[in-house]
């Protein structure tokens, strides 16, 4: 298939590419590059990055429509992969120019994407990266798309409601939103996915990611292999007892591959949620430590994060991806050690300065 | 009270600053004019407006934080009257321009809001104008603010569902779960109004306001007055079956007062819904058509707007302002004719061509 990549060049851009392009699929990739920008200026330089990205042609920003409508109109894509957003929650809670550039590239930038698309290739199937963070911590089971509910004695079909913790989670919930409408008025077809934290150090068509452990571009996993390497204490924010979704970024490039071969019809919106495991980050900190071989020490920090529940009810289904065969790779003392092994390599490079939280939403 | 008006030059803006100032506030307006540029490029412009605003102080777009940010810290209003934003649905779905540019001003622009009180002034109170329009037309109650619901034997309680039926609808749902976010996180308060389709074309304080009967920024009720006086058939989107939330706009007037003399707590974000009559477009042409004593035609259009609902179940609450005490205008045969006859002082200034719907959703 024709693919079109937005955010070809990032943590999931990158091996996107080299996953589909070995099984045969056309690629084009686009990014404009804003996180490599920003490392230098906030977050530290990812530990590693792949030596480069063939598959990235084209240099702009998605908030640049005529660049981005050029770029449709020529490649035409049948599929468009949308990564090409913001990825952080401390970034975007930093202050208002953070804020104000995350909701600006998210929410602008999508909504040229779905004006492109009319424009150009109606009948494209966008997939487009979301995250469970957006879902916040419900008391009831976490659905993929929509809710029926009863009210008065009367029902109705709702979008699953959503309740952002960062600004970044609601530049998200708005695409959400806007995709939607998208789809149900000028009929295009998407596919949300709601991915889980990923976590992972290479896949097997790409030998080294770009890997960051620091606070702001760093999820919270590939941050605790680097800190129990580098014999640092892992930062466990709060208690610990707060339950998230995660996903080994192998499994990434089969879901996305998933939902390609199976799109959705025209004028469907559809979402997905992109998780194959449930852990606490204490439980997590506490395996992590466990199994590197010279263990390591858990520190508890006062949460920077707002209001986040740190205990409590947690039920996200999963069935899309299971019911289209969906094999997870499940995290282990395997992958743990992959990992482990390669921050090793790595390890001198470590910069201790960027590992404590320093942005606090409060 | 230190009262800051954002948008103080508009429809609104205008009568809510002379409504307040008679009463013994202290007002301090701004406006960036947009709404003005684009009447000359694409609206046309109002029938009649009124000479000139005392109020409005200050001349910058939202969009602009450090403009913003300056007002809010020299200004240190009590509370904030949010009225600043791009107020039209045609305009928001005409291309990607302006659907960008109405995503921009109220998006980013209410963020700006958001983090300049942050700042300088976090005990404010927030009153931010949202439409009844954001709700679409669900199949149950319509409340305001919050809905209790039940999944799977467990309960939650969510913000009540939107689903917005245009680029600018969605905008204002946007808004709102930014505003929810930063007083659940950050304690901020406000209350955020959902109107109805506001007619009239004076208060008891403004005896003329900025009167807008074109496709783009003309209200419908405005909208059928003029045609009926213009000797023009009504236009009646699709079957005319929708059902709308409506209310004059000295209630406006009021429901704005209401909200300011009874604010919510630090931390609490509070939706009403702020209107006093429902009508179907077809029930309030007739209406029109009724009471204007040279009669007129009424003209069911193709309906441009997407996939509005022309029929079934309408059931909004309006509880919250008729609690606070406020005591409708309902729509009259004098009310009407205050509209013909101020319409019929300008009727030689209407531009016929500016009437007849021209952006279609698809």
């Amino acid at each position: 298939m024709k693919v079109l990549i937005l955010g070809s060049s990032g943590y999931l851009g990158y091996p996107t590419c080299c996953y589909l392009s070995e099984r045969g699929h056309e690629i084009c990739g686009m990014d404009d590059m804003s996180k490599e920008k920003f490392e230098g200026l906030l977050g530290g330089f990812p530990l590693f990055r792949p030596e480069s990205n063939y598959f990235t042609y084209d240099y702009f920003s998605t908030t640049d429509f005529w660049n981005l409508s050029r770029l449709f109109e020529s490649y035409r894509p049948e599929v468009i992969i949308h990564y090409a957003e913001m990825p952080s929650a401390p970034f975007s809670m930093k202050n208002q120019l953070h804020s104000y550039q995350t909701m600006e590239s998210n929410v602008l930038g999508t909504l040229n994407v779905l004006w492109a698309m009319r424009l150009n290739c109606p009948e494209a199937h966008l997939i487009k990266l979301g995250t469970m963070g957006e879902y916040g911590a419900p008391d009831i089971d976490i659905e993929e798309g929509y809710l029926n509910i009863e009210h008065n004695g009367r029902k109705d079909r709702i979008l699953y409601p959503k309740s952002g913790g960062s600004f970044y989670h609601l530049s998200k919930i708005h695409d959400s939103h806007n995709i939607e409408f998208a789809c149900r008025v000028w009929g295009l077809r998407s596919t949300d996915l709601n991915q889980g934290i990923v976590y992972g150090v290479k896949t097997d068509e790409a030998d080294r990611l770009s890997f960051h452990y620091d606070e702001i571009f760093g999820t919270v996993l590939n941050r605790f292999c680097t800190q129990v390497v580098a014999g640092v204490p892992l930062t466990v924010y709060g208690g610990g007892g707060q339950k998230k979704s995660f996903l080994n970024v192998r499994d990434t490039m089969r879901c996305v591959e998933l939902a390609m071969l199976n799109p959705p019809e025209s004028g469907e919106y559809r979402v997905f949620n992109q998780f194959t495991q449930v852990f606490s980050l204490k439980d997590l900190a506490e395996l992590v430590v466990s199994v590197y071989p010279k263990g390591g020490d858990v520190q508890f920090l006062n949460n920077p994060r707002g209001d986040e529940r740190e205990d409590g009810f947690y039920n996200p289904k999963n069935d899309k991806f299971k019911n289209l065969g969906l094999e997870p790779h499940l995290l282990s003392d395997v992958l743990l050690e992959e990992m482990f092994e390669m921050i090793e390599r790595y390890r001198k490079n470590i910069d201790e300065s960027v590992i404590l939280p320093k942005i606090d939403w409060n």
